[in-house]
């Protein structure tokens, strides 16, 4: 999460709310992660707390990993050591909630991620089943009610192979796995995170189109002179006046129908 | 029509395209006009040639009017006089053309005025036929290519008791009765003559939604506050400092679902 603490939210996760996370353990030495390492059987993730987005901050720990070196790299004594999980797909959810108490939910959706970096969000998550999506939406629930959230909260999950469903990280925030909304639903992320903050009432979540959303990083920008042409492309441009790799210049909402 | 010559458009629409007209007669002096009178057996409409909107530079003539009176109460002399026609209603249809000669048009929608004002558009029309709803289009698309048009154009029918079509003016612009289309349609009639100016495809103008869009005439406004609390409304304000009567100050477009 970009704007939070990972323990803090981790720590929430596990105290407030009922919901699945990745075991995790506080580092704040060398000597910490040797000891978190010891704990986590299988692979694991070390993170920075604070300032991680887009894989920046974190780095993978697998049996062989050097321990020392992984622990340099990372900048940071400010860490926490994740058990890696196993995962089929990574889903994300986002609610709004207002200062009475009402929420809207978002379709569940899925992303796919290109170098670490979100690459395509797919609205809604492809053969989602019933149950699976009712469960996202329970988590979301809880998570906000929890927080005594007034505004809009995206969830990342990872949905395992026997069907579970484990939080990733917590936004609270439009997200990018949201900018879908902007032409799938009758209210899109941006008006009901206004909507709540003036305290009116929110929006209908109700989804008028399936949407792949597909990210522009760096040069990826310059297919939009294209795309533009195509009555079922809706395309976005941030106006950042340099192209850089791995920089997020825009997206497009592909209206599929 | 408020952009353009009154005589220009009729004798255009007259010349050039096959659609139905009022009878019209161009009056240059008190003389023309009672020469024109004595050619209409009816009721009848004095306009200016220009700036006319709203029902401003507008007079009816009936068998009893003072006709001297109506033309000095004009204030200008160039104007036409046009044959009264009872209608049942009145419909508009807006179109968008482009660079390529590719058409859009929106479904035909049914206002309601209050005060010579726009005070409601319907959209579809309530009831419209399959035939004249065939036949608005076919009119429209007839217009826009006569023009060569590229943009938008609004285009005011009268629709007569016996099902034919009478247009009553044309508005080669976004029209009031077209902001039913901000929340109705893929694509909105702001964007599509955006579209259509810088030369890229139009966008779909499938409707999503039935809309009643209700104008916010003066104090009308002070009802906006109200309505955005209401999930299928959705509220504009124009931000116009004064509040006048018979002055537009935003619309509500009312999802009908």
């Amino acid at each position: 999460s970009i704007s939070q603490d990972r323990l803090i939210e981790k720590k929430f996760l596990l105290d407030k709310t009922k919901v699945q996370t990745a075991k995790f353990y506080e580092c704040n030495s060398y000597e910490d992660l040797v000891n978190a390492k010891n704990l986590i059987k299988g692979s694991s993730v070390l993170k920075t707390r604070r300032f991680g987005y887009d894989g920046k901050g974190q780095i993978k720990i697998n049996y062989d990993t050097d321990l020392l070196e992984a622990w340099k790299s990372v900048g940071s004594n400010k860490l926490i050591l994740e058990e890696f999980v196993p995962f089929k797909r990574e889903l994300s959810i986002i609610i709004a909630r207002d200062h009475n108490n009402n929420v809207q939910v978002y379709d569940t959706v899925e992303n796919k991620h290109k170098n670490h970096i979100l690459d395509q969000t797919i609205a809604p998550a492809p053969g989602i089943s019933d149950k699976i999506a009712q469960s996202a939406k329970k988590i979301a629930i809880n998570i906000a009610n929890e927080l005594d959230l007034i505004g809009i909260l995206a969830i990342e999950l990872f949905e395992l192979n026997n069907g579970d469903l484990i939080v990733n990280e917590i936004a609270p925030r439009p997200h990018n796995s949201g900018h879908w909304t902007m032409d799938g639903c009758v209210t899109d992320q941006f008006e009901q995170a206004v909507r709540a903050a003036v305290g009116i009432n929110l929006g209908s979540t109700e989804r008028l189109f399936d949407i792949v959303m597909q990210n522009l990083i760096g040069k990826d920008i310059y297919i939009a002179d294209n795309l533009i042409n195509d009555p079922n492309c809706r395309v976005y441009r941030y106006g950042k006046k340099e192209v850089r790799p791995g920089r997020k210049m825009g997206h497009i909402n592909h209206l599929i129908r």
